[in-house]
């Protein structure tokens, strides 16, 4: 017998008949002899009907409240759930974040899950019930509800499987895994069986949108099995797991691509101790988040360029910002920048025991005749930025260097 | 200063524009001076929303499940109107049942207020905050969700109230308040100015549907004034308040009636110790409710016949049920009765100390050549069994005998 937390998104319980047919699954695991801890999201598009309706009572709707209202959406469907596995003749009880209890921080609309009281939901699985928790949703020291910010249900279901040192948590979604790369460009992309935390983790922060980066940080943390699986089939999806040894043999696991990003360069800057400051604080003090910085090497003349990346939608701004600054540190060659880039990005844990992977990149982009304007790396990730026409066409070509079609893991065995 | 309950309920927070122009309504009130407690219902039509999301879940759903379900809807409300309030320059923070604490017992949608925790309040009350507390909602010992039932929200406005001891409590309603009788079908009706907690709980349990029974009860027990007045209008409506002198000046306050119930007559019962109990025992087994019972004097053949009405609804299964009782108890005359009744009733403190009000009422009655088929009495109150038909013109020569569009209360101060 396992404990297994399996969790079903908003267009999985998008209505009464979808939620009976996540009752039906979940109880078809439970009747192989497990323990089933569910947790679900609002109904697809409550929460936009929610939002809209703070969005026609206040310009910049009060945070705590904002909890209050969305946190009702997965109330409904927890507790229709409940319903839907009484129906077909199982037990079953819901709990809300306040019930459970997953205590959080009080940063409304993105609080942190400090710990979760587990005593209730032990007693019902122990009585053989399913236990459907409201994800998303939490609660502070004072009783006030918040809410987990985008994604928070799936950091709600891992956060769960570690305090109830669950065998797994199923993340069932509108995709059948973690692929090589995004299959919409690269028709070659194939599912990924397992992937260790910290690819996941680089392939969440590089642009991949099929799982929450919090809630793989929570897996890693506590060392939890993540399966993420299609809703629609019976397919296995992927695992995301600790590193062993059979992962350090492909040298590259994903090709991933990040369009939401925007270039600019300070020119002509003097090249001198606090300059870097003078430019950074004023940007960070505007709540622009900067993400890959470079400042080049002093060519002789004691001035440099820097270089970093925004989120694009900051992009003007930072430039009306940059003005200012630039003549106040005297940065003789103006600011100037592109907001059509790409972040193009190769992850996989082999990249520490095998060298060249970051030139065998440089070389596929070279090439097909794309510049590189920036380069980033980590030990198991490299990162370039390209104009953003060559995205289709450079990730087809690294999936093909590194022979990502080929490359996959001999299976093991799977926990479930 | 002083501190005010204000009840809202579902059509008067209907949508977003309307929650804006109740929250304006309220801050009017708080400018004046008072601190202000707001209990609002859910959106008027959630709660057959949800009801009918929840039969297609489960034939019968699941009554603790329901109250998570249905609870959700004052959520939306609460913090919408918390929103509101900021968006207009002042304070307000929401409180769900559980947030408050309003304690009750564990009879799930049909739970009782056991006692209300008001610490949090107060704090913010004197913090200058507008506190506004989902009505229907309560919290049981173990922390599961509990609804109030039908008319909850005015429990939760009364007992709140209470709780803090406040100056009044407001129902909003839509009608301006409580009427000598139902102006739709007597156009001399008036609105009462003030009515005592026990004129109001006969009118309530007689037919009247302005407040709810339990929040009268309540507010007697507590000694809280209930003012009951229109969403719609800044008319003066009905303040529900402890008797008083002036009072009993007035012999008749209301006339009412119940078009809900039925009567049945089991005839030629052996006149004998118990046989009441062999009828009634089964029928109440069946969760049947009783309301009037009549037994006949044994006019000599040692036979009686026994007459009771029931709710309207139940009226076959209890003639059916019947038909086993009357051969086991040897009733000769069977069962006869009609589900096109009406109880027509006369309330009034002043019937204490005033002798002949039943006869005068029986005589209006005759007078109009209407047959009464049962009588029933209590100190404050008379009601008659007639057929159906005849409802509209008792109603209006009660209302014209006693006198109910002159009789009025000379006006008092009033507490606001």
């Amino acid at each position: 017998m396992a404990l297994i937390v399996q969790k079903f998104g908003g267009t999985s319980v998008g209505n009464p008949d979808k939620i009976k047919q996540v009752a039906r699954r979940v109880l078809k695991k439970k009747n192989e002899g497990h323990q089933m801890v569910v947790v679900l999201s609002a109904m697809s598009g409550e929460t936009n009907r929610l939002t809209d309706f703070a969005m026609q009572m206040q310009d910049i709707p009060d945070q705590r409240e904002m909890d209050v209202l969305l946190s009702s959406g997965e109330q409904v469907t927890v507790s229709l759930f409940a319903m839907a596995v009484k129906a077909f003749g199982d037990d079953c009880i819901s709990f809300l974040g306040d019930q459970v209890k997953i205590n959080t921080d009080s940063s409304h609309t993105k609080a942190r899950i400090e710990n979760i009281d587990t005593e209730r939901i032990t007693t019902e699985l122990n009585n053989g019930k399913v236990v459907v928790v409201a994800g998303f949703q939490g609660v502070t020291q004072d009783g006030d509800i918040t809410t987990l910010g985008r994604g928070g249900s799936d950091t709600t279901a891992v956060a769960l499987a570690a305090a109830l040192q669950a065998d797994a948590c199923e993340i069932f979604t509108d995709v059948e895994g973690v692929y090589t790369t995004d299959p919409n460009i690269c028709a070659k992309a194939i599912k990924i069986d397992r992937i260790s935390y910290d690819e996941m983790l680089e392939l969440a922060s590089l642009g991949a949108k099929v799982l929450d980066i919090r809630s793989v940080t929570f897996a890693k943390q506590y060392n939890v099995p993540i399966h993420v699986r299609s809703t629609f089939t019976e397919t296995e999806g992927t695992w995301v797991v600790a590193e062993d040894k059979a992962m350090e043999g492909r040298i590259v696991s994903g090709v991933t691509y990040n369009k939401n990003e925007a270039r600019i360069t300070v020119s002509g800057v003097p090249d001198q101790p606090g300059i870097a400051a003078k430019i950074f604080t004023p940007i960070s003090d505007a709540d622009i988040i900067v993400d890959m910085i470079i400042q080049n090497q002093d060519t002789g003349n004691g001035l440099t360029d820097m270089t970093f990346t925004v989120v694009r939608s900051d992009y003007q701004r930072t430039l009306q910002l940059l003005q200012e600054i630039v003549e106040k540190i005297g940065a003789k060659g103006g600011v100037h920048g592109s907001d059509a880039i790409t972040k193009i990005s190769i992850v996989g844990v082999g990249m520490r025991n095998h060298s060249g992977i970051a030139s065998t990149m440089f070389r596929v982009l070279s090439n097909e005749g794309i510049n590189i304007s920036m380069i980033s790396t980590s030990e198991i990730k490299v990162s370039c930025v390209i104009e953003e026409k060559y995205t289709e066409l450079a990730v087809r070509a690294l999936h093909d260097a590194f022979e990502l079609d080929k490359e996959n893991l001999p299976e093991e065995e799977n926990i479930l």
